[in-house]
């Protein structure tokens, strides 16, 4: 998906609104237990319910992974039931990859062809080399880490690299790697100050925002110092969307629980 | 699997080497391709021929997924070969992981618990929580990425954070996180030349040291520098073991070239 496509789906949804497939097999309804694949039974009824609402989907890969074969086969049942039933969706392998160069081919293949993802999260710790193999697929994307939601982005993030912030050498370095206009960034919601200083450095870029919710950022901090004319966010939320309830109706509430965001989003794009 | 039994197992076989199982089908034999398991025939092969001159192996998993559910399978196959033939053999997942905590407990199931292996590579980026849940694991080794043998090491990582350089602070910086013990940690072999100042901060730390071989890092710079009294050292050798022939003979030609490392390390070991 091209970018232009992903700033028509916003307007059209008046939504910047990620849901994250975060599948915790001890937190979804218990019925579903009792399905052959729980786990795509979960994703499918939640995509089902909020798909209107949402402008894209990201599944944690790590949540799938925990489940083995079972959880490659259910990821991959959940992207394929998205690219045949929701084209027009963006898509995220919340993987946070990176790896040297050959190796980091093998990745983007995986995401970007064997899965069908529009974009990836990739840790920028290794490099140009490790990042660019992401970046020469066109029209996907790649999602850097650059300012994380949790308490560990004080370890090194925010502590300054030659008299800059690593996160901010981690913006300004990669602005010159080949094919950067594919890049977008995390920066998560729990340091919505941060983004004033971060537009500075990439004044039009998508954000990926997770920590809005359950981690506690605020959705209105965020968009007041990080939102750009072509919107250039999405606000990720996960648990407090599909685990809103554990019930029968699970995939009511959690439409209920996206809906609500979706109107403060609505609300903040016709201010 | 214990350091004490790393340990010794290394005395016993007087070999540190570990064989990376990086397996990509436009490289393997083409009378493999028939069967039914090609990754994980390969592999068994490869072990089988090795497993004497190796105290390790390290699978990549990026060569794994992007064979999607059948990488994984394979995956899983040569896990539970190596976990019931040679489980005196230690096993890394070279994953490149790293997420806010929860996600990391998702991570380290998959390797640890799921699929069995002794230890994970884990990224830094993302600080002490995104770390601490892999370290959580008794008996299981995390191996957090320093100083990586590509070029893009230098966009970061060799650069000064607060009047050092990353990867020293990197390196300080997780002395203090909780079961700190159970941390290794990658350091190229194309950067040998730093193991100096790296023994200063972790004079005992088991070292993963990639990039001898087709990377161009020499073995001989790497245990000058880097070997403790305890040896301290795993070096691994992927694409000159396992590709030392794309004909029939491949595994006895990856044992020769098996064999020519691990003589050499003998040699060392008794200097």
């Amino acid at each position: 998906m091209t970018t232009r496509e992903l700033i028509a789906s916003i307007r059209r949804k008046q939504s910047f609104l990620c849901v994250g497939l975060d599948v915790d097999l001890n937190r979804i309804p218990l019925h579903l237990l009792e399905e052959e694949d729980p786990i795509f039974a979960f994703n499918k009824a939640i995509i089902d319910a909020t798909h209107d609402l949402a402008v894209a989907y990201k599944p944690n890969i790590a949540f799938y992974e925990a489940y083995g074969v079972k959880g490659w086969e259910a990821l991959r049942k959940t992207m394929n039931y998205l690219n045949a039933h929701h084209p027009g969706i963006f898509t995220i392998a919340d993987a946070k990859r990176g790896d040297i160069g050959n190796t980091s081919s093998m990745y983007a293949r995986a995401f970007f062809e064997d899965l069908g993802f529009d974009s990836v999260t990739v840790a920028p710790y290794m490099g140009r080399d490790s990042v660019e193999p992401f970046l020469a697929f066109k029209d996907r994307h790649t999602i850097l880490l650059a300012l994380t939601s949790n308490s560990g982005a004080f370890d090194f993030q925010t502590r300054k690299l030659e008299g800059r912030e690593l996160y901010k050498e981690v913006l300004e370095t990669s602005k010159k790697w080949n094919n950067s206009s594919n890049l977008m960034y995390v920066v998560g919601a729990t340091k919505a100050e941060y983004l004033e200083d971060i537009r500075r450095i990439i004044p039009d870029s998508f954000l990926l925002v997770p920590g809005v919710g359950a981690q506690g950022g605020s959705l209105e901090e965020v968009c007041k110092y990080g939102m750009t004319p072509d919107v250039g966010l999405l606000v990720n939320s996960a648990r407090a969307i599909i685990y809103a309830s554990k019930d029968r109706d699970f995939a009511a509430q959690a439409r209920k629980a996206a809906g609500e965001l979706q109107q403060q989003m609505e609300h903040i794009l016709n201010r």
